[in-house]
């Protein structure tokens, strides 16, 4: 069974959160230069995710998307929104793309719309034969939040986070998830004295559960709370671990692929990092 | 059962010959006005593909991405060129959608490449459960020529007919195909003597065989030679119709998806039009 790191390059991280549809491609590229360096001397495949930031949700928001036909705009203008959402929605991926082309990493977008169908907004059905055949060739897939076709409720919003989750789902019998590494604006998961909380497992998360949901660490696919409590479970149910750590410390993702121990927070099953 | 007709907007046809990358926006924006305007009596689904032109083909060739891994090139280049052909890929799509959302059409892209896994270039297994959920709620889904995985060669190319050929089949239980209109830049399919036949079936294909290799109206992807072969099984197959006719003269695309008798080359698998 082979290694497999994930990364996701959050959305508020590459993103310029004051100027809509601007990408922080200084950042994109260092971050492409550190994954390259680290893939020197990491035996294993790599998967890369982004998020939005300011691409995606203003239009998402505008429209209603996450509410899909339930929505109360017109048809019409249900309509138009799922066009210009999944049409916004890989934007910035084509700049993701590029950066990491450039800097030698041959990836390639995987559209979430097109290999996900969902039911209540959950992985109904998935097909993950393209990203097994790209990974086996060397191949870098890229993945986005995106717009994604519902049998309930027409349509809806994949967040990274969700795409991650049907990735580690349809991949688990071929890889083993060394880690899924976060890669966000914040040093971790804010405890209630605003410190990093090292590690979050099953024993301690009920207790630090209050300090996590007043954190100012939020974003719009259901703030941090939600995002370490869905952690746990893929913690758990796949044997690996989730590390949120701040891409804006240059040099630390590159150890986090590494594996080597660097400031944040690690989600895992055991009190161990 | 549903009807549902497939439009292919020719490459040659919505891209400049002479420079790479441009995309004739007149004429992609004429042709979006012409299907709204259709739609507006014509009862069925509606599923539009369009040819990469001069986006795709360059790249495509510079790379020998149709031979996969088994081309002359380096690993590195060979994997590079998988992610700038995939990226070029996409880019005149986004152009096209831009053009259809203008217009009305609530378009959205789904990615072959996301989609359809190959085997010696064949479409060896496709998810279109996500195409279905768009055309029932009236979404228009939009394809393209794009880089596919392929279980034997690694990768390879799909041109927009290929993949055509396998939505045809995905969607052969829920949907009757009223027909599939190639809108290109010519007149049809141009016999001996350079004016179009007007029908080609069973009964004469070996006759116009000749003429039809000499034809000036050739491609990247295979030729006019392979182009009718390929409609003409999928006409027989599918009992459905293939349409090729001239999308620079306004109006023809119009009147073809209402069923209307146009100037061009129909194939079918008997001799009425």
């Amino acid at each position: 069974v082979e290694k497999l790191t994930i990364i996701k390059l959050g959305g508020s991280l590459i993103t310029d959160k004051k100027t809509p549809l601007k990408a922080r491609e200084g950042v994109i590229a260092r971050l492409a230069k550190e994954i390259v360096s680290a893939a020197k001397t990491y035996r294993g495949k790599i998967i890369i995710g982004h998020g939005s930031g300011s691409f995606g949700h203003s239009a998402a928001a505008k429209y209603q998307t996450q509410k899909g036909l339930s929505s109360s705009l017109s048809l019409r203008k249900k309509l138009q929104g799922v066009s210009e959402v999944a049409d916004v929605a890989s934007r910035l991926t084509k700049i993701v793309v590029k950066h990491l082309r450039r800097a030698g990493i041959p990836a390639v977008a995987f559209a979430p719309g097109s290999f996900i169908y969902a039911d209540k907004q959950k992985g109904k059905r998935f097909f993950v034969e393209p990203i097994k055949e790209a990974l086996k060739r060397e191949v870098v897939p890229l993945v986005y939040g995106d717009v994604v076709f519902d049998k309930s409720q027409g349509y809806g919003i994949f967040s990274t986070e969700k795409v991650i989750n049907v990735l580690v789902k349809g991949l688990a019998k071929d890889y083993q998830f060394d880690r899924i590494i976060y890669c966000g604006d914040t040093n971790g998961v804010y405890g209630a004295d605003g410190k990093a909380i090292p590690v979050i497992n099953s024993a301690n998360f009920s207790k630090i559960k209050k300090a996590i949901g007043i954190s100012g660490a939020t974003d719009v696919t259901g703030g941090m709370y939600h995002k370490v409590a869905e952690s746990l479970k893929l913690a758990k149910k796949y044997k690996t671990r989730i590390l949120i750590i701040n891409g804006k410390t240059p040099g630390l993702l590159k150890k986090a692929i590494q594996g080597k121990k660097v400031p944040g927070t690690v989600i895992n099953s055991s009190m161990n990092r």
